[in-house]
């Protein structure tokens, strides 16, 4: 199937819209115009991603109002947490890029796709052979490696480690003697 | 030791600075202030950080003149690549954080300390009480890798495969392996 339009992956701040923040100290020109200009978003939620828009509209007026703007949360899983279920709930996106529309892909924080949700909104993307564009931004991990002064050149992000102390304790010994054997630095994420 | 002064780890755009670019498309106004007022660098590479810094210029102008900027390259390694061959070689900095000035850390491309030099600079910077700042931008791996469709919730990044035929199959069997037994999209590079 031919989809003509783009799937823009959009990067958001890392602080989840809370506080007001000029937008330009953290995010490209040209990236804060692209979100402006589209009218679809898939997101994590819809809520951080009003916010985001409002302050987008702060430093280039969006292309429409906000509430004339179609944005749809990505089908959640039985946790609660977004995340792809599904094909079948992408439909709605898949009628827009078909059309030769935009759409937006964006995170409660961060890069989408990347310890986020995102990577089966985009995997379908290109089997419906529309084009994926993927923007410039930060990334948690990225910055958190690039300060961290560890290796960069061989590293793996293994996601979250299990709250219960014993496997906890279990999962830190596995990935420490990963790191040793491969010479690998290991990235994983902690919520508060 | 105890040094006042800050390493701040600029990225930079992704295409190694050859033509004519507005830098604001690609990143933001925060970042190019931040680099427009830096005095110090420690780079990859001198000539393409001397691009970079007139890219700068052109959106933010440079504090002081490109020629008064202080201007040095990574100590290099036997292989003529720039990379961090020992701690002696990155004194000159040290000096400058230690009387409280800032440093500015770049890549000839992307972001310094991920898959690029930088990271032994980052871990002495920690080591000499230095504050480190990561500066948000692109990262060709994290763009890739949200561009891709693949699982970004778990994922390794594993530099360079070998450039002889039979190594290098036998290298991407054995990540194929590793993918699947971990369920682990791996990142690997290539130059053209």
């Amino acid at each position: 199937m031919s989809a003509n339009g783009r799937l823009l992956v959009v990067p958001n701040t890392l602080d989840f819209g809370a506080a007001p923040l000029d937008l330009r100290l953290l995010m490209p020109q040209g990236v804060i115009d692209a979100a402006a200009a589209l009218g679809h978003w898939a997101c994590e939620n819809a809520k951080t991603t009003r916010a985001f828009l409002k302050r987008v509209d702060a430093v280039t007026p969006l292309a429409q109002p906000l509430q004339a703007i179609d944005i749809r949360e990505l089908p959640r899983t039985g946790k609660g947490r977004a995340a792809e279920a599904s094909p079948a709930g992408l439909e709605p996106w898949l009628d827009v890029l078909r059309a030769g529309g935009d759409v937006g892909l964006l995170s409660e924080a961060g890069l989408p796709a990347v310890a986020d949700p995102g990577a089966l909104a985009v995997a379908l993307a290109h089997q419906w052979e529309a084009t994926v564009v993927p923007l410039p931004g930060a990334s948690a991990l990225s910055l958190a490696l690039a300060a961290s002064g560890l290796d960069g050149q061989s590293f793996a992000f293994v996601g979250y480690v299990p709250q219960d102390a014993a496997a906890r304790s279990a999962r830190l010994r596995e990935l420490e003697a990963t790191s040793r054997r491969l010479g690998q630095t290991q990235l994983l994420i902690e919520t508060p």
